[in-house]
């Protein structure tokens, strides 16, 4: 990896860079894994395949040979002591996504959300001082929006266990720059979808469990739908966090990311339903009251500060977007059930 | 207990009333005990008596063969299944307050201060849904004041591992009443000083470590001395934290509790020198480089929203409350090492 002498004024290249990738068998991290390998870099991926979460082998196949694969839990020391020394780049994307699951299992969340990163964090200042850290936050820490579009400087106000436990890891990255100067960078990120995406059911992003609905032939289960929210493809995220590991950052390392130009739920089912064909149409259902009492409504993202500081810009749009992830899952479905 | 069946027009009559204090071998914890037993409450002490803790079982020597003290991990959930029904009243006093020590030990913290009040308040929502819990938080949750005094409004900013995980703790417990319809309340306090508080070094509170110089005829080893904090006496946080589970709250349940006028550090120095007679004096020295870092500078509270809905205020001046608390050690110091 070649970083000037004067940090403030490098970027990485990527060619031989050590990277760990933490959740780096789920959706985003293995489509980041992936990438990283094409460029050069010398990766590994950790993953506890967790059955909650994202994590799929599956999602890996192209680089089993190029990369090192460890599924492990993050929280083994040993394990971090064994991979962290020498790293240049730490992504973190390790973490349970499930809103209504924190709020049915919140000790588990606790332990995912929380004890995971502290405890990466713990071990980078201690083993790996120089690396940089960029971890995968969510919109989810700003709650029910009180003005749109959100912005960094919107109240962070979580509607549910997991949005308190992403906003208080946030903090820890944050103390963990300013208290002992570990060169950490936190994404908020809007909903996700692409390849990859866990499609069984709804645990990660309703949307996943649409794609299976719409090419097994039956109909989208669509709760309100007047919900407008912004939606980013899974390489547009990516290239948003390799530049965040990559630009020199100031003092504000927590910066939003955000997809297309939003459209209500049920813009989204209806497109998902003419591009993939699907004859099961729509039903529309009221809201279930647990979902309901910790839904945010609409939501979308002013992600101008990380734009201007990087030059980032979704280059998928919804429908191609949609296309390839259907695409993608007309073959490997049965590799995501 | 008596509570009246609208609830929003009705106040607790102690009496009779089933209280479990958590942390109640801690300093505030054991005070708040010993007055809920004068008032007639069915009290339990749960406490785990965690060494760096603030817990001594001195604290509760006068109340024990009127209340059932168990020491215990509140993590235990066969604990909570045998003492959490029936309760009227849970007070969360639990928690590892030091500062320096969350950021040596993060995940000692978290276990402390996220994962001990998360595990209860899943006990309390199922086993004991009608309960009252009055959690106990810091004003270290806003961090380094922008404006003075600090009301409600000010952002939360945590310094340190401590304030994120206290301000995650609180956040919880907003989530379960709005979310689960739990009863609870939440008062950010201030430094709080008196009889029962951990004298052997500044794990609790620098004031502690400082009583016990005076009282030993040394010096008092004062960092800066300019920085201006507000102190409450135990026995007006007593009185804050019954107000709290008494009075019908409204939508705010996370309120700020302050003390006396606010006083420079210095002054609060030369306050306890006179007053000890301590003829070791003063040492000004810098501050330790570790403790600048996470240091929050000037505090002082505004408490006019909890003033407003209770009534209460603070009834002991610093001079006086500094004065019993020196006649109690002055006594029970070897209690205390």
């Amino acid at each position: 990896m070649i970083r000037a002498a004067d940090e403030a004024a490098t970027a990485i290249s990527w060619a031989g860079a050590r990277v760990l990738v933490a959740g780096g068998l789920g959706f985003i991290g293995a489509r980041l894994a992936c990438r990283l390998v094409t460029l050069g870099a010398v990766v590994t991926v950790v993953d506890a395949l967790e059955p909650q979460a994202g994590g799929n082998i599956a999602n890996v196949a192209d680089i089993r040979d190029q990369a090192t694969i460890r599924i492990a839990d993050l929280g083994d020391p040993a394990l971090l002591r064994d991979l962290l020394p020498g790293c240049d780049v730490v992504f973190n994307l390790a973490g349970q996504t499930g809103h209504l699951a924190s709020m049915v299992a919140p000790l588990q969340d606790l332990d995912a959300n929380c004890r995971a990163p502290l405890a990466l964090l713990e071990a980078c200042r201690t083993l790996a001082p120089q690396v940089t850290v960029v971890y995968a936050s969510t919109r989810q820490v700003y709650g029910r929006p009180i003005v749109l579009p959100v912005d960094e400087r919107h109240p962070l106000a979580p509607v549910d266990i997991n949005g308190v436990h992403k906003a208080a890891a946030e903090a820890y990255h944050g103390l963990y720059w300013r208290v002992h100067g570990l060169d950490t960078r936190v994404l908020r990120l809007t909903n996700t979808y692409g390849p990859g995406m866990r499609v069984k059911d709804a645990k990660q992003n309703f949307l996943g469990l649409w794609l299976r609905q719409v090419l097994e032939g039956r109909p989208i289960e669509l709760w309100g739908g007047h919900q407008r929210r912004d939606f980013s493809y899974v390489d547009d995220t990516v290239r948003a966090l390799l530049e965040a590991a990559r630009v020199p950052m100031g003092q504000g390392r927590i910066l939003n990311v955000g997809g297309c130009p939003p459209v209500s739920l049920r813009e989204l089912a209806e497109q998902l339903l003419a591009q993939g064909g699907g004859d099961g149409g729509l039903v529309v259902s009221p809201f279930p009251s647990d979902r309901e009492r910790i839904d945010i409504g609409d939501y979308y993202t002013d992600d101008s500060l990380f734009r201007g500081l990087t030059g980032w810009a979704p280059e998928t749009s919804l429908a191609e977007g949609l296309r390839a992830t259907l695409d993608y899952y007309r073959a490997a479905l049965p590799l995501y059930l």
